[in-house]
């Protein structure tokens, strides 16, 4: 019973489910509704009926035990890191890196560690929901292509710091970075972004350079900043100054920048975040693992920053599970700060979505099912036994769901996960691999 | 090649690994060992080449990429509430309860709501790993029958209270509560425990009577106890001092008491703990979520706790995963005392297997993979694309898992869960009950 007198128009994909969360508006449940889908971007969210009656599509998927929302938005991860994923655990920063990352990665890092790394890291995190992710590690070449071969939409980090690297020597890494930006140019689905590694390991005089190539180039910056307390006591013996401090003083700080953990803020420190525009990329499994203390979460949105999720790495989380990651950073606020409404479910869902893409400057493109923005979405089965009944898909998608339950992913309208089943990568090929570098670096087979 | 001359002993199962996990010793992996189960219970622990050559199993099954541990212990839930999952979220306690939780109950709650509420959480436990569960709700001897048909096992709470419920009136509680408990003597897999509500809602009268029938009967005792900062300064106001303190000059606490939540202590109160033998139930996503602050579990094991884990009920977690609570205690505990080695990967295990069984008194026959204990336990397959590589298998159950990986649960022997699909539950008729008190709470369809 067509509901309009036009003939049905064309479309690449219809996808009609029990519900859809779109995140803007904010807290909105859509019920019965669909996404049209065509050219890989959205042309519209309208009720399955309505969409039945107006589109002709070439494919069409109906799934009313399911919720649509955008896909998920990992502000902070080190891909390649999956290779070590449980080496060593339940060791303080600095004891787990001097002690057992650095030697593992000088002893084996290179293009193929981070090929096989990233491949498995793009395996998880579409299985658990995840469309985009912003990376920072050695070897961005290899971690552009295995993201490319996936299938998702990734800010590649161009990673600068002091000290050599089998991917580069000091004073190479701008400059190879810059080599990737201009190689990557024109891709659709993959930006790069400068990564200093942090305030501790990357010099003023290379910061002030990435700082003048970020604001000529318009390329964004993404760096760990205050991850410990002895980062900011460190700084402050050396500067005379807080790190954050210091960034200010080096006008470092701006609205294309993402500061990752900041677990470490005075009360001026939160207000100058909101001020300068700064995004934070809150990774609360790996501050809560290495004992870093709790970004505060709550009082950077009050003041009216804005704050996405990420991962961090494998080997220091020790899963890619942003669904998970977003319930820890609600269930967190509500603990720290002793209020039960700090970041409630919606907000929860928004940071590790929208916030991430405001973040990467992608905003325009994902984060939120509206239409004219990328087809970048996924479809999680609510019929499981822990999201049942549903009264609340929103409370669901943060607090009951597990990331199992995603069995569909598009970017771009391409599906790379259908029935639970990666389109893009081969499981098996990645155990082997998996396999292959356990036997490397132990010597055990 | 047959180790040993004798002829091989008929046995009913044999389930062989790629790694066990007997929690017992502490912190040991034993790769290629097998399971010798028989009548119910484990007849011996051993490498899978000599278990072959001594066993005729009646029934065997090879798992090389899963790790097999004992069923985890669930040690606090309101499984009946599974109905209510995500009615109300992002309110502290007191507004959830009154506001939300209690008229709910008023209105709908009697052995329907309670079977099929128990039903929808022993599809959930088990799935995710659970074996036992300590429960405390209304209606027990609807959980009890709920329990013993899904095969679980658990210890039913026969709740006391001062208020009338549809289950009992005041006064009514601790005889109605005997009469199941003599009702179920003789249940191998069930068995009952006081379950007094909370020191603000049972009056000393039902305390001191709980107690003299606990100790007279060796029955267990299962209580919520400063669960929030609010409580106890209500209990200082009535009765001049901490809930803790008066429970202890009643002459409540001892080794055959559950103490759940205890998110506020002081240091005595925590050195008073372990001097009675209590053991504390620690339910780290409820604490967080209804924010009422964090349990000090590094601290009470420090001065010789035990301190197990439970999820609450659905619709205060808002899930019953049990893996992914024992991971947010050992993340928090680290968070909390700033010190990356508290409650590490081994010891998060424990405190969900075998802590659990301590503190219901259930050591001798479950909470470890010894010889002669129970069959309850469980397989977890590591090949998943976010347990990969596998360095470190106890790494990997406590920091990286999905308890969707869980394929396979035994209780007694008995499989409840096989190549991932229940046995003893049909989750098309747990979903349409679900649907059908959706219905009857909302109005909505
Ligand atoms: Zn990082
Ligand atoms: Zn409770």
């Amino acid at each position: 019973m067509p509901v309009t007198s036009f003939p049905p128009v064309a479309i690449d994909l219809l996808v009609s489910a029990g519900s859809i969360v779109p995140i803007e508006p904010a807290g909105v449940v859509l019920e019965q509704h669909a996404l049209a889908i065509d050219k890989g971007r959205i042309l519209a969210v309208l009720p399955t009926r309505e969409a039945r009656a107006r589109y002709q599509p070439r494919e069409s998927l109906d799934l009313p035990g399911h919720a649509l929302m955008p896909g998920l938005v990992n502000l902070h991860a080190h891909s390649a890191m999956s290779v070590l994923r449980g080496i060593a655990d339940d060791l303080p920063l600095m004891e787990w890196l001097q002690g057992h990352m650095w030697p593992a990665e000088a002893a084996h890092m290179g293009p193929a560690f981070c090929r096989d790394g990233v491949n498995l890291a793009m395996a998880e995190m579409i299985r658990s929901g995840q469309t985009c992710v912003n990376d920072m590690y050695f070897f961005p070449d290899a971690t552009a292509q295995a993201v490319r071969q996936a299938g998702m939409r990734a800010a590649v980090g161009l990673i600068v710091i002091d000290f050599p690297s089998a991917w580069a020597q000091p004073g190479e890494y701008i400059h190879k970075g810059l080599a990737l930006h201009d190689a990557l140019r024109g891709e659709p689905l993959i930006k790069t972004i400068f990564a200093p590694h942090a305030p501790y390991t990357v010099s003023d005089p290379l910061l002030r350079q990435v700082r003048q190539y970020a604001t000529e180039l318009g390329i964004g910056i993404h760096m760990h900043i205050h991850e410990t307390a002895d980062e900011v006591a460190q700084g402050i013996a050396r500067n005379g100054k807080r790190p954050w401090q210091h960034l200010r003083d080096l006008e470092f700080l701006g609205p294309d920048l993402i500061a990752v953990h900041m677990t470490q803020l005075t009360d001026e420190e939160i207000e100058e975040v909101a001020h300068y525009g700064v995004h934070v990329a809150h990774c609360p499994e790996s501050n809560l693992k290495l004992a870093n203390g709790f970004c505060p979460v709550h009082r950077l949105q009050m003041a009216g920053a804005n704050v996405g999720i990420g991962t961090d790495g494998a080997a220091s989380n020790n899963d890619l599970d942003l669904f998970g990651e977003l319930r820890i950073a609600s269930l967190m606020a509500k603990g720290v700060t002793l209020d039960a409404r700090a970041v409630p479910a919606a907000k929860a869902l928004e940071m590790a979505t929208l916030a991430g893409a405001r973040a990467l400057g992608w905003d325009d493109q994902i984060g939120s099912l509206l239409p004219g923005k990328a087809a970048d979405f996924i479809a999680v089965d609510l019929s499981a036994v822990n999201t049942q009944p549903v009264y609340n898909v929103i409370s669901h998608l943060a607090y009951a769901v597990n990331s199992r339950q995603v069995d569909y992913v598009w970017v771009a309208g391409r599906p790379l996960l259908a029935e639970g089943r990666l389109l893009t990568l081969v499981e098996d090929e990645l155990r082997a691999k998996a396999a292959e570098w356990r036997h490397k670096i132990t010597g055990k087979h």
